[in-house]
């Protein structure tokens, strides 16, 4: 494992680090935050954030402003990439399938199912990753935007137990019903649509549960992708119908980047120091 | 002039804006922020931001979160691109001369005469149009991050009255004697020395002034320009001997990139909006 950048920021250090994934079996950078405690050796909670189609490790920790939040509160953030990467590795010419896209599933089709391992990465690898390298204690959320919204509210409803908190902004909830996530299941996962339902947050949310973890949601009214993409109605008629806490605070005037996404961020974070006990 | 791009940020608006300069010869993009009292149409101070080698008027907008305090603080926030832009607008290969790193100056040599004249738009042209189009009074300051400290610096020192503050991150305080300084403004204004004393922060703080507007600089001590290129101390000496009021903040642990700008913005922005009343 490589550090290959750092920077002081707001009292502690971003960094950015490389290291070879057994899960992907490729090269994987990922960004994590170190507030001034960390970097004084205590334990801290941390947050994982998953970025959108197209992005990489470094969106979030250059465009949302998430390191003041992070060191008010005392939080370790972790960024990872959003999917493997590198040659040799499976690749699509458009932006919403293959290397940017990972959609943070398991695939099981050819050519994706050697690399394309993301949940696994994320629940399991670069946790436990990030708690031996760091002073990061075993206190975890998850929170993300649009794929990556998706990405988070499907990993902490897969893993009851493992995250005290979950949120997103302008999330894709039901992969099965829209064109994003159609094009993604049916390359990852074939075309047997009962195997979608492991990884799409409204079915997830239907199905007997032993956890109701609250689900956290900003989205803009302005968002582009908004109707056709995001369909938060589905959410709330599922949260409704299964007795599911969903908090869904619509923003009008806000659009899918990261200026809504920065705007809101400090309740983000409230939300999830709070569950932190931060 | 056309708007090409808006997004609700903070409750207010970042917009972007494409227009044709009559100073510059070319067409120019100019970023905008307008907080919720200016979209209410009240008439708001204007900080001015001036950003460093190689950005575009995007830098600032997208990795500063100064949204966040332009809000709190109801100020609107002008970022212009770094130089003129284009075909038929002369160029280098080097990012740090030509387009993008226009040094806020009006050249006086072939081939940048022409269009490279930052200065003649940043102080008149821009400001004339921003308080003709948008609900801006004429309570103006000026701030900017390396080459564009030396910009907020060098315009604050040559227009005595026209702003209320001045503040830079990192900036190019001696340009006549520095190696990004020293090519410049070789290039842009000719050899004679005598010239460049115009455009150069040290020798307008040494020169009689009617006007001793107070300084505040904030600098990285890891950043990797520091004693190259930036040089505090020869500021730090012009103003003693003047006595020019400076307030000079350095950071240990700091580089010379945005995490840096953003961990102190909010600091710069109180500094700004005590003087601009706000």
């Amino acid at each position: 494992m490589e550090r290959i950048e750092q920077h002081a920021s707001f009292g502690g250090r971003q960094e950015v680090w490389k290291h070879r994934s057994a899960t992907l079996g490729c090269d994987m950078k990922f960004a994590v935050y170190l507030p001034a405690a960390a970097l004084r050796g205590e334990a801290c909670p941390v947050l994982y954030w998953l970025s959108g189609l197209s992005c990489t490790e470094q969106n979030f920790i250059t465009k949302a402003n998430a390191q003041a939040h992070a060191a008010r509160h005392e939080l370790i953030v972790v960024a990872p990439d959003t999917s493997p990467r590198g040659e040799g590795v499976a690749d699509d010419p458009a932006y919403d399938l293959g290397q940017g896209a990972g959609f943070y599933l398991n695939a099981t089709q050819a050519p994706w199912a050697p690399h394309f391992r993301m949940q696994d990465y994320v629940a399991e690898e670069l946790p436990a990753l990030v708690e031996r390298h760091f002073p990061a204690s075993d206190a975890r959320a998850i929170a993300g935007h649009s794929m990556g919204g998706h990405g988070a509210l499907v990993t902490a409803l897969r893993h009851p137990g493992r995250y005290r908190s979950v949120s997103a902004f302008a999330p894709i909830v039901a992969p099965s019903q829209v064109p994003w996530g159609e094009k993604a299941l049916a390359a990852y996962l074939g075309p047997d649509r009962e195997a979608w339902k492991a990884w799409d947050a409204v079915e997830l949310v239907k199905a007997p549960r032993e956890e109701r973890l609250p689900l956290r949601i900003d989205l803009g009214l302005a968002d582009e992708f908004l109707d056709r993409e995001l369909r938060p109605g589905l959410l709330e008629a599922a949260c409704a119908a299964a007795g599911h806490p969903l908090q869904l605070h619509r923003r009008p005037g806000y659009d899918h980047s990261y200026y809504f996404v920065a705007t809101f961020l400090g309740e983000h974070f409230e939300h999830h120091a709070h569950a932190l006990g931060r």
